[in-house]
């Protein structure tokens, strides 16, 4: 830090994205990246539009925004594409949350829930969750605070219903309540259908994980046009030309190509299930996960050791050392082969280790 | 505005873009883009990296990075790859400015600055240029305050030189002064190699006008290692994958090429002194500008008259509504057959004002 620094910042930790190791070829299942490539179309239109970059992107993205509000059946005002969804959950932090309106979220959620409340200055609370990881929604029955909930959750990739979901949002009408659905597409049930029910429902989903542009960068919110118009007074405060033309064009391909998008989920999903029966027959324990990646511990091995013996084997894992998490690894579901490799190299690991 | 947003922002007026407007085929003269498309490395490099969205971009840009500091004579450490040059300069009035030290900018200048410090929370004054639309560089001595300087300035493209911008940073050693180089490339005398003179100093650049990449979006500050250090504490802290794949190839294809950078820039001058010379027959004036647009106005007709002629006529330039600035207009510089068609229409459009 330099001495420059605002003072507002002196104790903020920023959040440290999974590892990108460049130096050598990993089996790399620690960022919930999709295995697949994207789409042909959404190639192809990335493609064509990397002769036009002179001119600036359309700040408004209406060609994105019109198919998505087909796709999504919502009115072209309710929807708000970002810079990764990291950045629509950051501008829902600074517009929806301060001192009077302190933030909520679980204790063991997407770790830059933290972050962003404490870049923001707002005040927040952990809710912790119970001990097999399942949310209490009575914990958050008009709790009057801004609730962040990632459905299904990270890393444990347990999913509430939408019944659930619905309830903690009409218990809370003076506060926003966000539900963050990055992984919904897995086998979660998505919400975005409520927000013509709840003005103060914000879905944000990503299509880094299920349209297979993590590299890409582009997130949404749907919301009543209110809240999209709340945070695009944030966005055009901060930067309008906020979504590049490659990355337009790419998402549009990736919403047209529902083909290809349905079947590598249904893909995920079938691999994700046969990495669990073998861990399974491995020791491993795991919770019920909805997302494209599994949250085991093994019964004699320590997460962070297995980690480290699997990262030796060159299989990059997820492994998070705060007290909660330690004993687990997050990981994550890649293509079969990839899969069947894994589980080829644990087995080993295992036997070396037990 | 929904009911839900933080009252902090009650008197928040976002920045207004330039118009896209997409219905109909204009000579687009209004936002400073490029009239050059990308160079062919940066477009083949761009096109190459679509097929890799599945997976994240390198948080750390380290190949761009790599690139940019043999470029700019600097060390990898010295420098921080954006999602446009908003980001950069939104990330410094956040990191470098607060209610101990308020930022200060000259009265005409990039309006995004005014909207970046209301954004924030931060207080901030505003100087005035003299009735010339110079700056007088001695309001800027010993301020004590966090300086932000468009060099050369927008909307007037006058600029000031290294010496000038030197004796600013100079004299407020205990404060960050960011110079906002958007524009050096058309005339200007860059600073960037000041930093390793002076902590206090921050550039910025951006690909969107010399490097023909608006629509790509990618910006970048330079400074002491100390200073990018804060700067990335923010975005690791808002939005770690902020550049993506594709914008971080087409910005190393462009980097690389220098002889097309060079011979755009150049041409764009000499189209320049062209269009300037045609205008003053026309009975305009102007400020000396060293960017790639003109601000001129005419003797006899109004800035917004003129503005809504020229649209009517299909030829869009920009329009500034403020009291200062109301009698001029801001003409991007184009490729040399679109500013004689340009002055083709200007001419008939007077012909009927006068």
């Amino acid at each position: 830090m330099s001495r420059f620094i605002s003072s507002k910042f002196n104790s903020l930790t920023p959040y440290t994205p999974g590892e990108q190791p460049q130096e050598r070829k990993y089996i790399k299942l620690n960022t919930n990246e999709s295995p697949f490539p994207p789409s042909p179309m959404a190639q192809r239109l990335a493609r064509q539009s990397a002769g036009d970059l002179q001119l600036y992107s359309d700040p408004e993205c209406k060609a994105l925004v019109k198919i998505a509000s087909q796709k999504l059946r919502i009115a072209e005002d309710e929807i708000l594409f970002t810079n990764g969804s990291d950045e629509i959950l950051n501008f829902a932090f600074s517009a929806f949350c301060d001192k009077d309106n302190p933030a909520v979220f679980a204790n063991i959620t997407y770790g830059f829930y933290k972050v962003f409340a404490e870049y923001n200055g707002v005040p927040y609370s952990e809710i912790p969750l119970k001990d097999d990881f399942t949310l209490d929604i009575n914990d958050y029955i008009g709790i009057n605070k801004t609730v962040f909930i990632a459905n299904p959750n990270a890393p444990t990739g347990i999913a509430l219903s939408k019944g659930e979901i619905e309830r903690i949002v009409s218990s809370n009408k003076n506060n926003v309540v966000i539900v963050d659905e990055a992984y919904v597409d897995f086998g979660g049930e998505s919400c975005t259908d409520l927000i013509h029910k709840y003005d103060n429902l914000l879905v944000c989903q990503t299509f880094s994980k299920s349209r297979s542009l993590a590299g890409g960068r582009l997130g949404f919110g749907v919301g009543c046009k209110e809240l999209i118009a709340d945070l695009n007074t944030i966005k055009y405060s901060t930067n309008p030309y906020n979504v590049n033309r490659m990355t337009m064009s790419a998402g549009i391909g990736a919403l047209c190509d529902d083909k290809y998008f349905v079947t590598n989920c249904k893909k995920i999903k079938d691999t994700r299930k046969y990495t669990e029966e073998k861990l399974k027959e491995l020791g491993f324990v795991m919770t019920d996960s909805k997302a494209n990646f599994i949250f085991a511990k093994h019964s004699k091995i320590g997460g962070k050791e297995l980690y480290l013996a699997l990262k030796e084997k060159g299989v990059l894992i997820r492994h998070f050392e705060t007290e909660l998490l330690k004993d687990y690894n997050r990981i994550t579901i890649g293509s079969d082969e990839q899969m069947q490799a894994f589980i080829d190299i644990l087995k080993g690991v295992l036997e070396e280790m037990i």
